[in-house]
């Protein structure tokens, strides 16, 4: 299978599962469950999901164990961008070349639907029935994505901190990017590994290939917000800039950003080769990151 | 000990234990966790904690065990008070007699202190050290947690669904109430049981004992809303008739709101003969509730 068509499986597998799971969870409300559901729903990479699944896989993990965990981190990241993409924060039109969530419900439902999708996320992981996942492991996916979801909040308010002032040094834009992207992506990349019950030093291998991939995808994003054009990237090209955001092209140039990002890549798959599995599909996945379009 | 005396007493603990694990839970942007901290040390009743505390002290889990789940109840209302309180919501100036989140910080750190206190939540319950607490219990106390916090959410669109609309049928608007807040002190009274490993009968009390308080607790805060000032409320008096929502005296007149209240608190004492074990601190603090003065 192609790297396009493992995501392509992984992103159906994605929408089916947080469909199942936002209509078990019986949403008490019918606005806040339609505007959950629209922005879950509203397509996307789905690139956490696919780092759940073929972390999990490769390591002996079944499809079944990994749609709680892949579906609870979908729905963190859901609720960060509705929430980033608010008038106070962002103040995005558009997500994905469609109405963001405030612009398509209102101010109070967005930050709502945000709200749910968070507690909506702990309670599937802790409500779904896993073949083999122990309940101390259960416990460890709670408990990554918690930090991980309270260090994405951090990065996101280091970041509206440093918006229209001088700009970061490249130290701070990567500790940044680290806990406002990074963070969560490495949840993701464990959360494969914990569900598949994986070693101390399978663990520690993934750790390196997910802090190094996490800051290639930022890195990429930054290229692509000058590269890319607005139909393309589903969100108006050139925002950072406008925004006077620090970005890597701004401090290091474009060539010398394009080259981090596929040396960040290398390192990645350097690492993978410390685990003794078949890594192919995470190493595709380290390429495709530097090579999308949007 | 007078039942104020014990609501001191963990008011006391709350504090001490939820600064402790915020400082713990190492916040990585200074202006975030002030923004955590501020809301959460702004005072407070504390009456979820005290519920945690107490039905667990009652069941026989000790203080230690029940921190966790105390403080992570807190901190989850905490995060409701401070979004609700935004100007897109019910857009308040006060709480507790002093500047709401946003008013002491700005909206978009009050959206994110909101954001993360959620996530530190489920953080501190799985990170945190318990004596005797299996693995399994600790995923039934972050699933409850999760579900009500979700059911909040629910309520809180309701309740801004029909506000300035016609008023509500009492089932309802009891309905909207026992999402908005039933659900949590509900949830810290089963996680109290939770924490001290109750029998299902011991739960099944205790849930109507929940339900009935929680209700209780609602009427008696649309009753003060009508009878109270604002500087004892520390939050404008007579805002619920001023933002035209529909309250229990609104709908029931005052008189037979107040005998609903105390109707309500006398069910809650019934259930409570049902456990075998000295319940006379939570039937001091059901008649507490439609006793205080803000």
């Amino acid at each position: 299978m192609t790297i396009l068509s493992a995501i392509k499986a992984v992103q159906e597998r994605t929408v089916t599962h947080l469909d199942a799971f936002l209509n078990n969870a019986n949403i008490e409300d019918s606005q806040l469950k339609d505007a959950m559901q629209y922005s879950l729903l509203l397509g996307g990479k789905r690139v956490r999901p696919f780092l759940v699944y073929t972390t999990g896989q490769i390591l002996g993990a079944s499809n079944e164990d990994l749609d709680a965990p892949a579906a609870a981190i979908e729905a963190i990241h859901t609720y960060s961008l509705i929430h980033d993409d608010l008038p106070a924060m962002d103040n995005d039109d558009l997500r994905r070349g469609q109405p963001t969530c405030h612009k398509k419900f209102d101010y109070a439902t967005a930050i709502l639907a945000g709200d749910a999708l968070q507690s909506f996320a702990f309670d599937l992981v802790t409500s779904h029935t896993y073949h083999d996942v122990s309940a101390e492991n259960q416990l460890r996916l709670v408990n990554i994505i918690a930090k991980s979801a309270t260090k994405m909040c951090a990065g996101q308010s280091i970041d509206l901190l440093n918006t229209d002032k001088k700009p970061m040094t490249l130290a701070n834009l990567q500790a940044m990017h680290n806990l406002k992207t990074g963070a969560l992506i490495k949840a993701s990349v464990l959360a494969g590994a914990i569900t598949a019950n994986a070693t101390q030093g399978q663990i520690e291998a993934l750790t390196k290939y997910a802090d190094a991939i996490g800051l290639a995808f930022q890195v990429w994003d930054d290229v692509l917000d000058i590269t890319s054009d607005t139909e393309t990237l589903g969100k108006p090209q050139g925002s950072d800039e406008q925004a006077n955001k620090s970005t890597y092209p701004a401090l290091l140039g474009l060539g010398e950003a394009k080259l981090k990002a596929q040396q960040l890549v290398n390192e990645a798959n350097l690492t993978l080769e410390q685990i003794d599995a078949d890594t192919s599909s995470l190493s595709q996945l380290a390429q495709y990151i530097i090579e999308r379009d949007h």
